[in-house]
């Protein structure tokens, strides 16, 4: 079953969306929100999945899905909790300005508090009022959760995920130094993430789930041109299970939360840091890796981080090359 | 006017409740949650004043308050970001382990980004799984935004403030060092907070609310007997129009924010570390407090941390020695 929520006041207008993302059904009737459905899910899923098979069958009225009306699927939510699960990536961030990582990032997870009081669309444009402020992409992978209890298993965390979808957790690089010097953590250099337009039950996309991550290829683009294509199945050092179990350690989680994998990034094959994709790489999912790759090879970064006029894509395609979740495409916009 | 959320489903019911706090109206039918009535406040914010004064003249249905019946004013948030105003607080900690406060910490805010998802009424006890967690209280003043712009002015941000109120804002102290090395600030450490049973406007609260900070003495009382009477109008190094505008430099903040003070701290009047009430000081408004004076007078903290049983009590009084937002009173229970 694929979800989003159509633009509408502060919530969105939940509705069901066809497999090929081509048509919706209306699902106020069931809940007027996926909050609210998310708040009521054992007893609301089987009639969303109803409606979901009657929109499939063409039994009911249908409108055209269009990705640009929809908002984020939670267009704002009680938590986001953003891990960095793929320890590759921080391990390289590590080397380029010559820092140790400590052996316990291989076992025990990054995790922040992310602001979740306001998500952009996929379409949405990403305001950025200063360039200094140093603005980056990041691809990652999300699971949204039910409740889960305090003290949960990584099997009973991973039983709790209700949906899966993509993100662009958008970052201000140059305010992140400044910020984790003082020790609270992110707080300026994370504004708005957005979200894929749809979000997808673990059934609907098979395979793909499995061992509490979500195989396939991560597919970036920048300015038009291929930038990533990570496997986010692979380099996954703590799955989602674990990522969620770590954030229910002290405390229960409210339905809704969203859990974020952190940048997906791929350790190189011959071991050193990954290449870009026009030299038969696998990319990057962002800037601060090319970059940081680059000040590994050459001594200091080359590839500016966004600025007015730039565009991301981020997506992932099934078997025929359809996006799953459909795309996002942002633009940055001064603000 | 004062608002609380009597405890029913995930957001509770919204009440109007007197200024003395014994009786209470239902105003579900201006909004059915404070959320409800916060994202929509220009347009409510009048019918909620009217059923208040139709409260006070006794014109209406009434019920009796209790406060052991208030969830959270709200029971989950979209966004909760605690300062740490009192550089007093943060200067001792400091000192206790004999580390150099950095001296841009009186200049630029200190603020975390908090978990919101779920919080605990302000009669509902503390779990605790662990007592080698080192639980805490943190007392502190808050208060909940209306939509906030991306940029806003300390005077602009100042006139979102909607409501006042106070926290419990419930500390896993055993676990802070480990997750501030990690640098991404803190998660496991920070467990569901408490807030006071009502929220009320800053109109009421009169000559309290100046210059952005609410003045008058934080009571908190510890297993019976007093244990802090700190001024919260004094030694706040940034007021909350500060802090609000901190939270919006690089992007928007929701209505229905709630943004912290930070432990409330005063310095003593001989310049050295605070003394406890017993001693003629005005003591403490979190055992870390207490522990650093300890551990820099004899060497090593003497007050344990929270254990099952212990009694945390905090308020501020009217002129008449009666709660403003009435008052936080949490047991510890093992969980």
């Amino acid at each position: 079953m694929k979800l989003a929520s159509l633009k509408h006041g502060r919530d969105g207008k939940l509705v069901v969306v066809s497999d090929d993302l081509a048509w919706c059904a209306d699902a106020s009737h069931i809940a007027p929100t996926l909050q609210a459905a998310l708040d009521d899910w054992e007893r609301l899923e089987g009639d969303l999945r109803n409606l979901g098979t009657d929109l499939a069958h063409e039994a009911i009225p249908r409108e055209r899905f269009h990705e640009r009306m929809a908002a984020a699927p939670l267009p704002r939510a009680y938590q986001w909790a953003d891990g960095s699960a793929y320890v590759n990536h921080v391990a390289l961030v590590r080397q380029a300005r010559g820092a140790e990582m400590p052996e316990s990032f291989w076992h025990d997870p990054l995790m922040y508090q992310g602001g979740s009081d306001g998500f952009l669309g996929a379409r949405d444009s990403i305001p950025l009022a200063d360039e200094a402020w140093g603005c980056d992409l990041e691809a990652e992978v999300v699971v949204v959760t039910g409740d889960v209890a305090q003290g949960a298993t990584r099997d009973e965390a991973l039983a709790a995920v209700r949906l899966i979808g993509l993100t662009n957790d958008v970052s201000l690089r140059n305010l992140i130094p400044g910020e984790l010097a003082k020790g609270f953590g992110f707080f300026q250099s994370k504004p708005a993430s957005s979200f894929s337009p749809v979000f997808v039950t673990p059934d609907a996309v098979g395979e793909r789930w499995k061992d509490g991550k979500l195989h396939g290829k991560l597919m970036v683009d920048l300015n038009g041109e291929p930038f990533g294509r990570a496997e986010a199945g692979e380099d996954m050092t703590f799955d989602f299970g674990t990522l969620i179990a770590h954030a229910a350690k002290t405390r229960r989680l409210g339905a809704g939360t969203i859990i974020g994998s952190g940048t997906v990034s791929n350790r190189d094959a011959s071991g050193g840091p990954g290449k870009p994709i026009a030299d038969g790489g696998v990319g990057y999912s962002c800037l601060a890796e090319v970059r940081t790759v680059e000040t590994i090879l050459r001594g200091k970064p080359e590839t500016p981080f966004l600025k007015a006029g730039d565009t991301v894509r981020i997506w992932m395609e099934d078997e025929r090359h359809h996006p799953i979740f459909g795309v996002i495409e942002q633009a940055v916009e001064a603000s």
